[in-house]
């Protein structure tokens, strides 16, 4: 199959998800961010004029002010003039179609979408459509993908354990529904960790989720037993009271992390999650807030690998 | 009538109508707008200077994404700080008065309005209130005027057909209710067009729309004949289940451009579309991609048109 | 009490409530704006590059155009990137704590956070929590304080009336539910005006509310009586129609500011009011419009008193 994402060169033309990008594609990418952000915690992210006069629009059909937030943030750091729109409530109302949008903007110049769309596709499906000057960055779509999301975890892990290829990680909650978690397996076995485990009740876990080279674990003892690196995952409001969970107490006993359960992993381990956070559901306060929380650090990460990738698209 | 458009020099002082406005400065704003724009299609508007410092606020008291957008891009371009208001769900519903609202703004040094409101005379109000150093541009107003879309519409028709004195021009759909085809009939009228033709059912016509200066006609396969220009006009969706309609089907299969229609054109002739399109409705997607279509360049140059008029009022 | 606005220097580090804050630092946030400021309705504030390279986060969890708009001008007038959070309709209804929210945006590299809120104490929360390079200006919490209001009138006022221990002031209306007639009486009393008077009905003042310094009043004619300053309130519209009021048309009648009534104060009284007005409530037009009027220039100012504080927190 013609990968979407990458030009004749072989080089990143569109960010749409982290599945059949290469990995040094994705060490580029980390690589590059690391050139944009200090130390842990340190406020030294400059504001650099790589993106001077280029128009980026934040395309959102999906609410998501913490996502836009953050791409509108990296965007501004490179000087770019933003552009935000909530099309929910705008021209597709008005009965144009995502592709007509689209053809609109680019008429005006734009020169790179950021697109968040609750329908698996929507970001592939603009990136085929649009010409070859302009770029596009999936921010979520659907249950599909969420590759920013995924490389910042990547450079997070990379930042706290320096290799990949001797890890032993573990992502917890809500595979089922998750674009994040996706995302994040297809990162980890590119990247060549080689133990990627997921921990979830049978009834948040996709069918057939083995054949992403994953083991299967319903036990949250069992599966952080010494793992390296805890990726937790949001449980959705909406999830907790459907018929996929008893209740998001009965989630919390089971598969909520707590210090209890965390300290079944290494000693050295690290915990991630992708925020939101849902304290006392899918994550105890104590833990969100203790030692091994890299939690808050994922975000800052997350401002330098946004802006490595709007950077490197803009080189094309 | 004193034109409040103008000032004591003949100079333009507020964009509100194109009604009233002689053709030498209408031509002023088309070649100006030339010198911001490329070739079609291409990529050239260039960030300029021309309003630094300068405070362009958009105030909206009617929801419109999409024109919002093309405001705030030219300005953006032009360097300017831009804010956005959408009064509807602010001030205003608070008890406050447009012309306090109005005189809150200009208190925090405004230099320009871009004013889209549902009532008619809305921007007319504004402009005659504010103190000679502040601006004021029409973007939409009930019924009456949207004199930057009629612009970008004459700009595309000299770009295509070069010259205004020897066109046969249609405009098709809902005259009735439409603010851009009252301010597309004053701005061809006074660029010299010697003929105007309005096809639509009786019932989307205004009363003595031939007073205007139109040629009416109700049937599509007379009004298209030998026309070199056609302006479809939007079909606003609350009209599809009005009393005015049938229904949207039957106004398709009447007043629909099709290609059989569009035959009756000359074989050159240009189609046009504010957006957003309606396919299927007002126009079938065959016309609206085909070669005669030039509704994306129609919004490329609206950009350039609409940096060109801030950048005249700038300087006044 | 350990004062959270200032550092262990005594300097301003946040700026939460105009209770507590000494006259020195009113002054210097005073002496300050006026270099942001030509003559009163002069268009000469410049843009500066004090904010250069800056975020500033204007984080609204209470729906306020008019303020977030005044916030947003004066940070883009010094040059900061700004960024606008409406968290009424983001995160924390997905769940996520106020802290939670905030440290996310701390790790985002925040700057400044301008912070409204319907709860009283949520500025102080926030600023209590951020690290020591984050600055928090509280732009409204509950009933408790919006300090850059009464900064501003406080310019208003020594520009006008130069000196401030010789004045007598009426503050008039709803001092019960009034963030900005508590923040206006800490910081005349604190800046030595003599005399503060509040007239109101009884159901719309506080307990006990002598003990803030004032001379409370129930009847206009004396309360205005040889005043120099009347700082008109805002009727929130919910009391029109609460037990706390007959009706509107009543409360015109008794504490509505009309041209009579102003006729007790001085011949050189300034009128002042917080907008957004209700003409016919608590002010007539003829006074709102009057030669006494300074309601606008108090706009004005606003702009140059919010560029002040960002910019002397932005030194610290």
């Amino acid at each position: 199959m013609n990968n979407p994402q990458l030009n004749k060169n072989g080089e990143l033309q569109h960010l749409l998800s982290t599945e059949g990008l290469p990995a040094r594609i994705l060490l580029d990418i980390l690589d590059r961010a690391a050139g944009f952000v200090g130390g842990v915690d340190s406020n030294e992210i400059k504001k650099v004029p790589l993106l001077q006069g280029k128009s980026v629009f934040n395309i959102f059909f999906e609410n998501s002010t913490r996502t836009r937030t953050t791409f509108e943030i990296a965007a501004k750091r490179l000087s770019a003039d933003v552009v935000n729109l909530n099309i929910g409530s705008s021209s597709t109302s008005k009965g144009e179609t995502l592709l007509d949008t689209v053809d609109n903007l680019c008429a005006m110049h734009a020169d790179m979408f950021i697109v968040r769309h609750s329908q698996s596709g929507a970001a592939h499906l603009i990136a085929r459509h649009v010409a070859p000057n302009i770029h596009v960055i999936n921010a979520g779509d659907g249950r599909h993908a969420h590759p920013t999301q995924a490389l910042l975890d990547m450079y997070t892990i990379r930042h706290y354990k320096r290799e990949f290829h001797n890890l032993r990680v573990a992502i917890v909650g809500d595979v089922l529904h998750s674009r994040v978690a996706r995302s994040q397996i297809h990162a980890l076995t590119t990247l060549g960790v080689p133990e990627v485990r997921v921990i979830a009740p049978k009834t948040l876990l996709p069918t057939d989720v083995e054949k992403l080279g994953v083991h299967v674990y319903h036990d949250m003892a069992q599966g952080l037993k010494d793992v390296d690196v805890v990726m937790m995952l949001r449980l959705q409001n909406e999830r907790m009271q459907g018929a996929l969970l008893p209740s998001a107490q009965e989630f919390f006993k089971y598969y909520g992390l707590t210090q209890d359960k965390l300290a079944q992993a290494r000693p050295d381990a690290i915990v991630m999650h992708p925020g939101p956070m849902n304290r006392g559901v899918e994550i105890d306060s104590s833990v969100a807030d203790g030692s091994h929380s890299v939690i808050l650090p994922q975000v800052t990460f997350g401002i330098a690998v946004r802006m490595a990738v709007m950077s490197l698209l803009a080189e094309r």
